[in-house]
Parts: structure tokens; C-alpha cells; sequence
């Protein structure tokens, strides 16, 4: 079973690949929007069925209290290693929808991009697993080691569903290690290895005040303004300097090592590209005395994520609105405990809400980081693959966003996974006009096949 | 020509009335939306029909640069007084929706009120002119004054096209003294002649920071978010107490008199009923040293109407957006110029604005307040009508909200505006449910008979 034929065979097969992926990028699959949920279950559907199609067996949709979990195995590889595949089907909403330069789910292919909502994050990626897959059982018959498939549906909204059905289907989840595509290289030519992954707690928070919209020219500057009190409490978040102010925020955080410090600061960084890809303003904002990377990467943060009140439309609308809400997120480092910050969060903002408004507070979702060792035996076996495609070794980096099942299969197997992203810094994710490089894809598929035949032992 | 027969009339045609008020209430003339404009037009038209309908001449519909304006007039009274009747037919939005009862635009009757978007400010007001106009047209075959009509479609957007509309068409316009019902009285036994209206300055704040929407995982903590900086700037423009803290906006503003205080303390106010129509926790808000109604009609009040950025849908998006979004609105007092505290205004916040994020800001509408004399001979006139009808005698009161046309009359024809209106506090002006008591209309149109045939000479 040499590499090669398998290799010729993911070749041959990508123009249909292509077409099957653009499939499943119509199908807008947003798991936070409630209404989407028929999208959702036709995503899982469509990728059961494609499971199935490649020669994995046991395909299977498992329902879960919100969205389904696919599940497939090939499991006839004895004594050799058995692979657990991860990747999400479901994608972030699109809007804001008039910055697409596409329609978000009409794949579009412009020159090396395929431009979709979800082409990086994570459909473009899962593709690459179940393409290697398909490539080795129709060069060889079977595959050299053991795989099973988690293909979820709640990844961007925090795997809640992933605890309780580890639970239920214990042992159908066992394997040696987990690998997982949803992250990105460094550039082009410069492979990484993610080796922690961020958490993640989010709220939302709404202010009440007026018990109905209110004429501005007959209750204004008597009523307190619900759009008003709230400013005021997002503005106490962070101090001018972007260090963020709820009391005992950074009581848990690990700090950096000068080790952990110099090896950040030897990764390849372009900040003028960074900033360029940001967009802003070339001012410096963010925590002090520590660098882009760091604080991306390896501090926690608090974005506002999002915030509406009143009316926001043509012209103007003289309102007193009854209430405001806001959408905030956190990312946490290891040792924060989500809900522990969940708490307080809450407390600073009911503490800093003015008594003439009322302030509810609903958790959205919570999930911790975690990090693996670089010493796990299947790390080896990733640097060669990438060396075999690259022609480089991968470098080892932390992740910024958050992978909520890494902490889950760590607390609930002790399994380790293994972060093998083929998306690039400037693919857009959760942004208008995402896109995946297709040469990318390619090279992922090729990756992943040495990663599966550099495993069999 | 006794008034008794005209009365009569207009009761007789109530039924009548009530049907053709609601269908002008079923034509969602919303001024602020611009894909409203078929529906503007075509309550134009409608406006225009019915005053040609009962009777008046020379009914015509006016473009402007934006929404039509309808004039009629009848103008067969040598000798006599010329009055210009104003109102609006257009609307403010009806959102948010979700908090109607009824749909806005199916008037729909509960007891004694009719619920509808406009069915107070000003569809409901406007109606009680034309059935006077009516009756005492059908009753006597001529009215005993001379009658303008101006009806316009951009009072809830500050009046915009007036300036140049009284430029091209001065001479049609003239009148002795302008007749607006499109304020409220202080309770349904206490009617009031409003002496001032406070002007309106309002504007459109964008805060932009990354020239897209970015993944928060990757880039927060090292880019100014647009949200957070837009609260932090929202926050500064009130103290803790609401004293707007805008450099020198305070400074023409004229301080009230120990007589101004003492007539505004006399004005029947129910604290109690006041704030449970507000429906704010039982907590004083608003100008250190000032009573709520010096607050809401004779100190100038800065207000957020509106504020959005990011997403705010289900769950959550892990957004850091490119952009915020805020509609801020002053009400304005004698000597404040609108034109001065829009320039006191933009220049604060854009100080206010962290360097990392770009600040932009568009001028909405604007126009001044305004005040008229007790002593105005008309005042006489409407004292009497008002006795006549309820049985006391109107207060004197000073109005929060704004009319714009009232300083473009004095300023472009040194014309009075008698501002009788029949609203009632709990109407719900330009909040869900606006509703008008069918029995204000009544008496409404009774006591502008009186004024008209009062006003004889």
C-alpha cells in the first residue's frame, strides 16, 4: 500500500470533490440562528450520506437535544492506531450580508479562493479528512489505520451537546488520539501544529428601563435612557489601554514564562500585514506590555460582540427606548474557569448598573481552553506529513479562538488531539467573504495521507 | 349663522368621520423610512381628496424636494381673519412591532379609544380642522372666517422642505395666525394652550475601526472594538445625575425665572401617574436643581435614540465588528441656535474618539424652538372656546416636544401659532399602542367651532 497511489487517487478526484463541497456549502447551516435548524439537520444528512458514499460504515445521525452529531468508522485495521476525525458542519450567520461581494451561500470560485460562509471554517476543512479517507480506500481497499468520524453541528455556538453525548456513547468515541482541521497556518509555506486552544464565555445583557418606547421630547432627560446606562457600563470594561477592568478577571491566568515569551516572539509575524488584514487605524491597542501575538494567542480578552437599542434606521426616530442589550464574549486561558468568570463578569456589570434601570443577564455558552503536550507520540508523525508536503517543519502555536471538544476529550478520554489546520491568516473567518485556498485543500489532503500512513505502526 | 347647527352637523357626521379617519390610519405614511415614499404620496392624495371633498378649494398637492405637502383654502370671508390650519399626515416607524397589541396601521377601536400609528400625532388631530371645516360648511353654506389648509409629510423629520416651500409660495401662505392641534392636554378636564415648543437638533454618529467584521478569537485584544469605543464615547455625554456634560451647551440657554418656576410649579402634575406612565423603577433621573416638568419643558435634554453594532441575533457570533452605529437627538430651548450645538456636539465627541477607531458624523434634521405671547388677541378667542366646551379655562403650558413649523412662521411671516391640541398624557406618542380617546375628538371639533365663529370680528 504505497503512499502514491492514494495520492493519485485524491488527485484525480478533486474536480468531483470540488463540486460535492460546494454542496454542502449551499446549505446555510448556522447553528445559532434557531430558524436554521432545518438547514442544520440537512447538513448532517448531506454528510452522513457522503460518509457512507466514501466507504465508511456505521453512518449514522445522533440526535442530541439540539443539533445532530454524524458518526462513521472503519474499524478493521487490528492493532494498529485508531484515529478519531473532528470537524463541525455547522457555520457562523453571515451578516453583515451587504459586505459579501458574493452571496455568502453561493460558493464561488475566484481564482484560488472558493469563496462561501463556512469554506475555511470548518466545511472546506472537514472535506480534506473525508478526502484522504476516500482516496486510500479506492487505492487499497481499506485504510492503515482505524478511523471513526465526529462530524458536529454546535461547534460556533460551544459544543453543548458534545458532554452529555460522550456520556451516552462512551465507548463508540474511544480512540488514540483526535485530529482536527479548524485552523490556520501561519502563511502559505509556514505549517503549524496548534498546541492550546482558548476558552470561551458568553452572555448576553439586557438593560430595561422605560416599560415601553417613550417620546423623547416628553419623558427625555427625566427617564434614564436604557441605551445611556448601558454605554456607561460597557465603557468600564476595559481602561483606555484595552487591560480589561472586571475585578479579579486575571486572578487565574497562568503567566508567562521568559520560555513561553521567546518562543512567541520567534514566530514569523508581519505586523504591517497583520494590521493591514485588521484594517485599523496603524495605532497600537491592547493590553500593556505584552505584543499582538501575545495577546492573541496567550491572554484572556472581553469583546462586546455586539450591541442594539432603539431605532437605527433612516433618519431619525425621537425615542426614549424601554430597553438595550449587548452580546459579550470572553476568551480564556488556562487556569480560567469559565464559569467562575461567567460570575464575575455578571457581578461588575449589576454592579455598575445605575438604579434606575434594570439589568437581566442570560449565559449563551461556556467552554474552558486546553493545551496538549508537544511530546504526544502522534506530534512526530504530524511534523513528518507536513515536512513530506511543505518541505518544512510545522511550527508549535497557540491557538487565539477556541475548540470547545479539545477540553471535552481531554476531561472525558484523556485523549489528546492533534490540530492539523490548513486554513491561511487571511481566509475571513467569521467574517464577509470567507474563503479557503483550493491549493490549500490539496495540500491538506496530501498532508493528512502521510499523517494516516506515517501512523500505522 | 348660530353655532348650535354646526354642532350638530358634526355630530351627525361622526360615524362617517371615524371610517374615513381609518383609512387614512391604514396608510403607513412613515416620513423617516424612505421606501415609505409610495405610501406618503398616496396619504398625499388622500388628504388632498377629502379636503376637496368637504368643500374646500383650490386643493392641491405641493412637491417638495422629498414628501408632498397639501394646501386648500376657502377664502369667501371679506374683512375677516385669515387662519392657516396646520398638520402632518405622516407618521413615526411603528417599531418595534413585536410590542403592539393591534397592528399599527389596522386602526382598530378598544372603548372609547382608537388604537393606530398617527391616531393621535397628528391623523386624529388633523381630522378635528377638516370636521369643522365640514359642518360649518354644510351647516351654513360658508365659514365665518377665511381658512388655509397646510398639511404636510416631514414633521417627524424636522420640517425640512418648509424653508424653501414658504420661499417659492409666500404669498399663499399669509395668514393672521396659524392653528396647530398637535400637541396634548394635561388631563381630560384640563385643557392647555402651548406657549413654547422646544427645538430639535439631531444627528448619526459611525464609528468604524477594522475595515471588516473580524474573528474575535484572532484579532480581539489587539484591535480597538467600534462597539467598545462608541460606548466608552456614549458614556461622556452625561453625568451620573443627566446633566449633559457637551462643552458650553448649557451656555444660551435661558435661565428660568422665579416667576417661570412658580407658574411651572402650579401646572397640575401627578408624579405618581407620571412615572407609572413611564414605567421606570420609582427612582429620580434627570438635572440636579430641576422638577421633572422644568426637565421635559424648559431645560434642553440630549437623548440616544438609537445605537447598533454586531451581531445581536440568536445566541452568539464571535464577532469583533468593523463598525457602530448611534442617532443622538437634542431638545433645544430659547436661545439655543440648533446649528451651534450640532457643531458643540460633533466636536465633543470627535474628541472623545480613541485614536485606534475613525469617527464620522451626519447632520439628520435640525430646527429651533420657539415661544408665542399670551397676549395674542387669538388666545382670547381659544380661552373662551375651551370654556365653552370643558367648562374651564385652558393653562398656559410650555411644550418638550417640537413643532418645527411654529419658529418658521414667526420667522418667515412674523405669524403666531395657536397650538390647541386634544391629545391626552397616556396617547403613547411615537411609542407602541398610540391611541386617541374618540371623545377628545369630539369635544375637539366642538371647540374648534367655537373658535372659528369666536374668532368672527
Amino acid at each position: 500500500m504505497p503512499i502514491t497511489e492514494a495520492l493519485a487517487v485524491a488527485q484525480q478526484r478533486e474536480p468531483q470533490r470540488l463540486l460535492r463541497l460546494q454542496e454542502l456549502l449551499r446549505i446555510p447551516s448556522i447553528s445559532t440562528v434557531v430558524a436554521a435548524k432545518p438547514d442544520v439537520e440537512q447538513a448532517a444528512a448531506w454528510v452522513s450520506a457522503y460518509l457512507q458514499e466514501i466507504g465508511l460504515e456505521h453512518a449514522s445521525v445522533l440526535e442530541t437535544g439540539r443539533n445532530p452529531v454524524v458518526y462513521a468508522d472503519w474499524l478493521h485495521a487490528p492493532g494498529q492506531p485508531t484515529v478519531l476525525c473532528y470537524g463541525h458542519y455547522d457555520v457562523q450567520p453571515a451578516d453583515p450580508a451587504e459586505l459579501w461581494r458574493t452571496p455568502p451561500f453561493e460558493p464561488t470560485i475566484e481564482g484560488d479562493n472558493l469563496i462561501a460562509r463556512g469554506a475555511a471554517d470548518d466545511k472546506g476543512q472537514l472535506i480534506i479528512h473525508l478526502a484522504a479517507v476516500e482516496a486510500m480506500l479506492k487505492a487499497d481497499g481499506r485504510l492503515p489505520v482505524n478511523v471513526k468520524f465526529i462530524i458536529e453541528g454546535e461547534e460556533e455556538i460551544g459544543s453543548p451537546s458534545l458532554d452529555a453525548l460522550f456520556d451516552t456513547h462512551h465507548d463508540r468515541f474511544q480512540a488514540d488520539v483526535c485530529l482536527i482541521s479548524d485552523s490556520h497556518m501561519l502563511a502559505p509555506d509556514c505549517p503549524v501544529i496548534i498546541t492550546s486552544v482558548r476558552g470561551l464565555m458568553a452572555l448576553h445583557i439586557e438593560v430595561t428601563g422605560p416599560h415601553k418606547d417613550l417620546h423623547s421630547g416628553i419623558f427625555g432627560g427625566a427617564v434614564q435612557n436604557p441605551i445611556q446606562a448601558l454605554s456607561t457600563m460597557l465603557a468600564q470594561l476595559h481602561d483606555a489601554d484595552g487591560h480589561v477592568t472586571v475585578p479579579h478577571f486575571y486572578d487565574r491566568v497562568r503567566p508567562l514564562t521568559d520560555e513561553d515569551r521567546a518562543g512567541l516572539a520567534q514566530l514569523p509575524f508581519d505586523r504591517t500585514a497583520w494590521l493591514a488584514e485588521a484594517g485599523q487605524p496603524p495605532t497600537d491597542w491592547g493590553e500593556p506590555g505584552y505584543t499582538i501575538v501575545e495577546r492573541t494567542t496567550s491572554r484572556p480578552t472581553l469583546e462586546i460582540n455586539g450591541f442594539a437599542g432603539g431605532f437605527t434606521g433612516d433618519g431619525i426616530k425621537t425615542v426614549l427606548p424601554s430597553r438595550a442589550v449587548a452580546k459579550i464574549s470572553c476568551r480564556l486561558v488556562a487556569d480560567q474557569d469559565p464559569e467562575e468568570i461567567r460570575s464575575l463578569l455578571s457581578d461588575y456589570l449589576q454592579s455598575l448598573a445605575p438604579p434606575a434601570v434594570r439589568v437581566t443577564i442570560q449565559p449563551i455558552q461556556s467552554g474552558p481552553g486546553a493545551s496538549v503536550s508537544r511530546d504526544h507520540p502522534a506530534m512526530k508523525v504530524a511534523s513528518a506529513a507536513y515536512k513530506a508536503v511543505y518541505g518544512v517543519e510545522p511550527l508549535f502555536v497557540r491557538e487565539g479562538g477556541s475548540i470547545p471538544i479539545v477540553a471535552l476529550l481531554q476531561k472525558k478520554f484523556g485523549m489528546a488531539s492533534l490540530m492539523m489546520g490548513f486554513g491561511l491568516p487571511d481566509d475571513g473567518l467569521h467574517s464577509p467573504n470567507e474563503k479557503m485556498s483550493l491549493s490549500q485543500i490539496r495540500r491538506g489532503v496530501a498532508t493528512i495521507l502521510h499523517f494516516f500512513y506515517g501512523l500505522r505502526g
